[in-house]
């Protein structure tokens, strides 16, 4: 695979697999057939059609939305319906900023294609003027893509956190980084894909974080998420990206956005343009 | 205007005003019904109907075309049918690394709609831990957003010349950077736009460089298309950004870019999705 393959990978979807899913008449999500048939059995919470799922009318407050729609999720899961049940709440909002309309179980968010954020930090040490990325790699026993090469520190956004505060949090439990370091990771922009994976649709953003740390610093896993870590120079891992499916699906987006704007990848390359207008693409 | 408002600009256009142009089956613009007719005089060159125009195929080389079409060019120069000629010439490819299927003179560029590319350098200082950005304002004989505020260095790619070195060349001319300091300047990303301006359309890529020099540097413009420069303070160029019309359109873009690399919009805006995301669009 080239890069821009890996990149690819990321915004491959067809919507025409999937119905809107909607809230007091905003299209939030997007979904499979056979989930909407499931939702169906619960009339009084939702409105199925064959063209379009939306929450019922009656429920018209955050409050009533999310409680009713968590009854349904535990039914489900009852029902072998939802697997990897993870205790943790998401946001469902049409855009981010906006306040949520409901608060969705982490496990139910690809059934119901909604919008998911998350933050990713790009762990780097410079040595000779070389950059040297941390990479994790996560344990077996993850859900999602186990034993893939991974950030120094990743994770979802919940309800009621903010991108930097989660950031700090998950820089201590993935890879105990002191907090007065953490603090100086910098936002770099955010990116955004949409993918179906495992026949769900994955609409995701990014939140891309940078921390320079210094040369002697070495991670540590607190919450069994992350087997072990590695430094790696830029040029071997843009060799594992392009040649290996050894990385994370999105791992690979939020690295080539990293190649790029520190100038690993140049606009001596012929694919520059592509690879850099790709990068960032909105869904 | 918000800074979304200040990407939207650079994105505003309505395709449907444009006829198609190819060269050997390769769309490579989009033209208004004004200049069809117009090359519609000259049918030995230029294939033209009310749907497209694309250049005569017994022209099958670059060297036929390139040669073919500036003689239509400098006609038309001459009936007063093109303005502002540069005697400049860019290359004219279906996508950037492709080899150029012709050159055409600059001026003529926008009345083709093909793509074009150029440099633009954030050049910033650092002041107690806080980024101040030199600004230059454009001389009042430009013939393109005359007295607007610009980058230090900005330029098109012209035929033949690399990004970097295009680079050196208008960090000499329009700020005279000492060379060994202009050549720390990192390649950052690309960002393009398609735009209507003036009645055509504008297809542009920019090659975005970053470039922190010392503080005691004082730019001083060689080539008088900069009348002076001011350095801001990142505060300042976000309100005159979102305030005024002050910059240059496409000058916009390339700072929330930089405003977003570099951390100083965070994810804590509620707007930091949109804006992250637009930036960066794809046309």
């Amino acid at each position: 695979m080239s890069l821009i393959d890996r990149i690819n990978v990321c915004h491959r979807h067809d919507l025409s697999r999937y119905r809107p899913f909607s809230v007091a008449s905003s299209r939030v999500g997007f979904m499979r057939a056979d989930m909407a048939r499931s939702l169906a059995q619960y009339p009084s919470v939702f409105r199925v059609t064959d063209q379009s799922v939306s929450v019922a009318e009656h429920l018209d407050t955050f409050d009533y939305r999310s409680a009713a729609i968590d009854s349904v999720m535990r039914e489900m899961r009852q029902n072998g319906l939802i697997s990897g049940w993870r205790d943790e709440l998401f946001p469902v909002a049409e855009t981010y900023g906006q306040p949520p309309l409901f608060d969705l179980e982490r496990a139910a968010v690809p059934l119901f294609g909604v919008k998911a954020y998350g933050v990713h930090l790009n762990g780097y040490v410079r040595r000779d003027g070389e950059i040297w990325l941390w990479i994790g790699r996560r344990a077996a026993s993850r859900p999602i893509e186990p034993n893939k090469f991974d950030h120094l520190v990743a994770g979802g956004l919940p309800t009621g956190m903010k991108p930097f505060d989660n950031l700090m949090k998950e820089a201590a439990e993935e890879a105990s980084i002191p907090k007065e370091l953490a603090r100086r990771a910098r936002p770099c922009g955010a990116l955004s894909y949409r993918m179906e994976l495992d026949g769900c649709l994955r609409d995701d953003t990014i939140f891309v974080y940078d921390l320079e740390l210094p040369a002697d610093f070495l991670p540590q896993n607190n919450d069994g998420e992350i087997a072990d870590f590695r430094l790696m120079r830029l040029g071997e891992v843009e060799r594992v990206l392009a040649e290996t499916d050894s990385f994370k699906f999105n791992v690979g987006l939020v690295i080539v956005d990293f190649l790029i704007r520190h100038g690993y990848i140049a606009p001596d390359r012929p694919d520059y343009s592509d690879l850099a207008l790709a990068v960032a693409r909105k869904p």
